[in-house]
This record gives C-alpha cells, structure tokens and sequence, in this order.
C-alpha cells in the first residue's frame, strides 16, 4: 500500500491503515504536515511557520506499520505498479492512494509567479511574509514620493477565502501593528486592493455574508474591484482590466491547479484533476485512489465536491477504514458520503463568516467559533496552545510576534524589484 | 549619530539615546535583533526561528528619535564622514557607533563554509536544522550500510559554548525525540564527535567545570577529541589530526572573524577586530566608537574582554550614556568597566556549568538557573511566555516542536550531498 502525499486526506488514509496493521508506505516531499487553514497568518506575521507544521513521522508513531519516506514523486507507472522517486529509487505497490494536493495555477502565465507568488507550502508563506515586510523597509528609504506610494500599495488577486484573509489581515498589520514603527512613512497609508474577476467576493457562500466580507473590507480600508480580470502581471505593476496599478507587492490566491501526478493516471479536467467513482476509486486502473485537491468526485448532489480540507480528510477517513476493511475480509468497498460540517471564512477581527445549509452567522461570535474550531483542528496539543496564546496575545496588543524578514527574499535586491529600480 | 548593528551592544546604544532624545540612525542588515544563546535550539528544532529574533522597530518603538534603517552597509568613509549602503544611499555622520558584532572564520579555508556552516543568524540556524533533519531522512532512505553509518555521523568543530550546546542538543535530539520515529535506522545510533584542538572543552571556564562539560557529554554517548585539529573539510568527511572521518554533517562552532567594517577604521587584529580606548573610542578617529564582538577592550586586568553578549550590552549601556551626556552639557566621556555577572553554558538537560569569579556551580542548579536567566534575557514579554511554555512542554515529553526542513536545504539534492552520492 503506497500512498502519495500527507495533506489532510492522505495523512487520514495512513492512520486508518496503521491502526489496521496493514503495511503502508506514504510518501511526502516535505517532512510536515501542514495545517493550511492558518498558513495565511504565518504570511501575515501572526504565527511562526513551525506553529502549523507537524513532523509527519511524529503523527504517524504510533503506527508501526507505516513507514515514511521523504521525497518526490516523479513518475507513477501503472503498467509496472511503480512509484519513481526523485532520487532514482522506486517503490512498488498493489494499492495507490494520490492525495497530492494542488499547487498554484496562473491560468497559463506562469511567467506571473515570480510577481506574484501563490500560498500553499511554508516557503510560499515565508516568501510572502519577508516580501511584504521588506515593502515597507524600501518604502521608508525611499525619497521619491511617487516610488512610496507604489511600495505600498498591495493587490490581492483573487477574492476566494485566502484573498479576503490576506486582504484583512495585511490591513490590519498596517492599520494597527506597523502604525507607530516607522519614522518616514506612515503605514496605515497603504492601499490593499483585492481584485476578483467574478461578481463578488467568498462566491462558495451566500450573497448574504458575501456582501458582509465587502462591508468590512472596505471598513479596514481595503479597496474591492469585483468583476475585473486582471490581465498582466510586472515587477512594479498589474494591470487589472486593461488599467495599469503600481504595486510594491502582489499576492496570488486566485487559481488552483492539481498536483501533475494527476496526469500520470490518466485523462484529467481543466483544473488537472482527475475523475473518480463513489469509492474514490480512479476508473479502469485497478487498486488506484485518488482523493482530495487532485480528485473530482461528485457530491450527493450531483455536483462536484468542492476543495477544502474537511472533503479531503472524510475521504482520507472513509477510504482508509474502507480500503482496511476490504483487505482484511474481502469486503466490497463502500461508497464516500461527504458531510458538510458548514463553510467557514475569517475577514479580519471580530468578523468572520459561517454558513452550514439555511444557518448563516456573522461577526464577532462567528469570529469567536472560526478560531476556536481552527484551535482544535490544529494537530498536537503544543501547537493548539502555543497558536491559542498568541492569538490572545495578539487580540490584547495588536502586535504579530513573527515579523522576520530572513532567507532568499530578506535582501533588497530580490526579483521583486531589480537592483536599478530601487 | 549613526550605529551600525542592532545587536546587544548597537540596542543598547540605541535606547540610551532615545531616552535622550538625540537624533539618532541605526542600520542593520536584519530587520530583528537576535538572541544569539538561543540560536542553537532553532538549530536543533527546540524552537521556532521567531522565538529569538525581535524586530528592532518594535524594540525602539518608544524611542521617536531613533531612526531605523535596513540595508547592508558597504563602506564607511571616514574622510567623509559618511556611511555608504548597498543600495547606493549614503548616510552622514558626526557620530559613529561601529557594533556590526561577527561572522565565521574559517582560519583561512572559506571553502570549508559550504560543508560546515556556522551558526549566527536566523538563516544558518534553518540550514544547519534542515540539514540535520535531512540526513536522518537520507539515512532512512538509504540501502547501503556503510552509508547509513556515515549519514548518521554528526562532527562539531570547536569546544567552546557553542559546540558544547550543539553536541548536547543533538544527542539528546537522536536519542530521545526521534527516537521511535523511524522504521529503517536506528537514531539513537547517531555518532556525535565534538572536535576541539585546543586541549579541554570550554576553555573560558575553570579546569573542573571543563571536566564536568566531558563526562556529561560522554554520558550522553558524545566521542569528545580534543588536542586535535580538524586540517580538512569535505561533503561526505573531515580530517582531523590527518584520519580520515566519514560525516553525514558538519557543524562549524570554531572560529570567529569580527564584520570586514571593522577595515574601515583602521588596522585590525587577527581576528578582524578594531582596537579601542576605554572609552570605547576609535583612536585618531573623531566621534568614532567600536564595541562588542568588533572591538578590542582591555579590562582591569589588562586582558581583553571576552565575546559576550553581556561585555556587548554593558559597553553599550555605558556608551549611550557617556555619548548622551557629552553631547547634552558637553561633558567628558567616561571610561568602561566591565562587571561581570558570571559565566554560562549548558551542556544538556539538567546539566550546565556557571562560574563567577571563585563560585563554581554545575548540574541541576546552574542549568535552571540558566534557564531562568536567560528567559529573562529575552527580549519582550510574549518571547518569555513562548519560550518557557515550549521550554516546559520539552521537558515533560521529550518533544522538539520545530522538526521543520524546509527553504533551500529542503531537498535532497543540496550542496552537502551531491546527487550521484545519495
């Protein structure tokens, strides 16, 4: 039994097989577990990355009978039910579970990555914390007025949940954190625009809280640019709709894409996933899974599921008791129901959103219920603590105690602006 | 006035001042100030990188007349009066505090950086976690014997502070936290040599203590070699005394070289440094001032102040005083005495040595005492908090929260291994 990935749906397949004995090898191409839901505020200075990474062999100790291996899938070849690593190793399998994920997609301008950088792993969210600190380094040794107001104006792309996160929370930082630090600038001068190409912000909620996330962005001082695409992506600007926008920083958080391993078992959609029946099975390759942000599966509903850590970990749960079960007596294997357990979205303090069928909540007791559910969703009883007393403390001071511009981003000559144009 | 460094001398200057209100410029090429004793358990994943580091906006937050400035300076132009930046920026003075502190020194052999790196700020403290995770990992993987031997060879060079902490720190790491997390190795079989060519560990301290630090170590499974030079540093083994060693890392706590600014003003020592009156002045240079780890200081005795970070926070304490005064009601510069208030090191849990002048204290005591001392130490109230939690909850369960590889040495394929190796 290989599986591919130790997100929140392949680590949910790993446990149920360990706590059935059976012989399990998952690999990850990176040695955590990460706790997605908050990567946003590592971005944001919040919280420190090692807050929301677990060693994945930490989690899965208990499980003898799961082996880790550290590494990156390069090739999976179902003719010779091989796995190939990057390494040169290979690893064989009678069951494959692809639970890998989805990194950023830029709708076919990849050349948009290096402006604007996308959150999905801790290095993403490093990069962004160093970049978007580092702004407003440049813009307090700035002389130019026009070069300062460029530094610091942020743009979002994208309004999903990630988007009106962001949004808020670097307002916030430069509303109220940032605002007595420096000597030249002011801070709480920074404009923060989030542009979405649809008609509004949080489309997975209702029109309802929606028009909420935009009352209160726009309260924080957050610009919205609802139905507009935009159309190219430079070193100091973006145009959105055919209008230039100086940015001194730009934040991707508008498309997916899937895991390319999608590719390797076979025909997949437009976002690169791949299809699967009821038991999460991948159609004519037998003993093949797939689940998660590489999967489409189709909700009771005839819909697709949609893309968010409570579909993959109930597949994760469902496939691997199903899987377990099937190979301990022969049992057929069940088909997945998802469960919606309700939709939930942070805005900035004392807002958030919540939405489960008919019941719809906002502000401070939704914002109040976002955190303490993400607390105890959090995997390991030192991070929910450590994440709890920042967050109070945060609450209590306004101050983000992980303000460090380090690594490959923490020079002024990064790729953001070329060395002449500082 | 102009500092250079935001270290624990350059802070100290910089508050002094503020507090007189003097219209004053720090620049650092980091934005946070960093608690060096600490550096070593973000190295051995105890602690998370933005537990140690303050921004130093926030720490001179109060101080409305102190002006902070990221940037790396280049060259100081003493003829000029004037401090030049990478950027192109230059800054006039017509005071300098030059309190840039030190790097590594590789007696000579720069090369050897690239195989045993060293360990002063933020981002050689995640390359050398990262590294020491990874070959674990790497050994996991590994089919070959002889070469899970050697990846699970750990060599630190220098038993000074520094090297003692390392050793410590990793022994306890193999043979406690990952103990039962792999399947393949064994990690308790990790080899630790701690290699000093001097002859005793922690030469700064008495005789006894010394021993101490040897038999706690030894006890911990570390091979301690000392009166033997290490003439060789390569990916896959070092050299000491002309044998051959196989290492799966290396870890340079050796030699120090002070900041190449130190050039600047003048003739230095052997070890980079800038002599200076008691008064801290640079002679021949007008309003020209060296301390800490970049300056000579003679003491009472009429030896040189050693490298702590508590000779760097007192000379600038006294510094920032004496210049404020000065320049206030034009009074004298006073000289410096140093006070010491002991000497720390810790060699593992429960274990640690403290000496002030005849009082000798080791084991149980002095390690809470250094715990407690440098809890204290720390920088902001939040840090205090986060660090004696986390320091608290290691204790109890063995656990190391921050087992985070990620960023440049995340892949298997880094400078330290080259691919056809693994």
């Amino acid at each position: 039994m290989v599986i591919i990935g130790a997100g929140f749906g392949g680590l949910e397949v790993a446990k149920a097989l360990g706590r059935a004995g059976i012989a399990t090898t998952i690999i990850d191409r990176h040695n955590h577990h990460l706790f997605q839901p908050l990567l946003y505020q590592v971005a944001t200075a919040a919280l420190s990355a090692t807050d929301v990474a677990e060693p994945i062999r930490k989690v899965l100790r208990p499980h003898k009978s799961v082996q880790v291996l550290f590494g990156e899938v390069t090739e999976i070849d179902t003719q010779a039910r091989r796995v190939h690593l990057d390494c040169g190793q290979s690893v064989p399998y009678d069951h494959l579970v692809l639970a890998a994920g989805a990194g950023h997609g830029y709708f076919g301008h990849d050349d948009w990555a290096q402006w604007a950088p996308g959150l999905k792993t801790i290095e993403d969210a490093r990069r962004i914390r160093s970049r978007l600190l580092l702004t407003f380094e440049r813009a307090e040794r700035s002389t130019d007025p026009d070069e300062r107001r460029r530094l610091l104006s942020v743009a979002i792309i994208g309004g999903g949940p990630t988007g009106v996160e962001m949004a808020g929370a670097i307002a916030e930082l430069s509303r109220h954190t940032l605002a007595r630090d420096f000597r030249t600038i002011d801070p709480t001068a920074t404009r923060v625009t989030l542009v979405e190409a649809g008609p509004r912000l949080l489309a997975g909620f209702s029109e309802e809280l929606s028009e909420y996330a935009r009352a209160r962005l726009t309260r924080l001082g957050v610009r919205i640019r609802t139905g507009e695409a935009v159309d190219n992506v430079g070193p100091t600007s973006i145009s959105i709709a055919g209008q230039p926008e100086p940015t001194g920083l730009v934040i991707w958080a508008a498309g997916i894409s899937a895991s390319p391993l999608a590719k390797h078992l076979g025909e997949t959609d437009r976002a690169g996933r791949i299809a699967v029946d009821d038991t999460l099975a991948v159609p004519d390759l037998d003993g093949v899974f797939a689940l998660g942000d590489v999967a489409v599966c189709t909700g009771a509903d005839g819909k697709p599921l949609p893309g968010l850590a409570q579909v993959a970990k109930q597949q994760g749960e469902h496939l691997g008791r199903s899987l377990a079960a099937q190979i301990r007596t022969g049992e057929a294997l069940q088909p997945f129901r998802y469960r919606s357990r309700g939709n939930t979205a942070i805005v900035g303090r004392h807002a958030a959103v919540f939405e489960h069928r008919t019941l719809k909540v906002k502000g401070w007791f939704a914002w109040l219920a976002w955190a303490v559910v993400h607390v105890y969703l959090l995997v390991g009883f030192q991070h929910r603590l450590l994440v709890s007393m920042q967050w109070l403390w945060r609450y209590l001071t306004y101050e983000r105690g992980a303000r460090l511009i380090a690594g490959d981003d923490a020079s002024f000559h990064d790729p953001v602006v070329p060395r002449g144009m500082v």
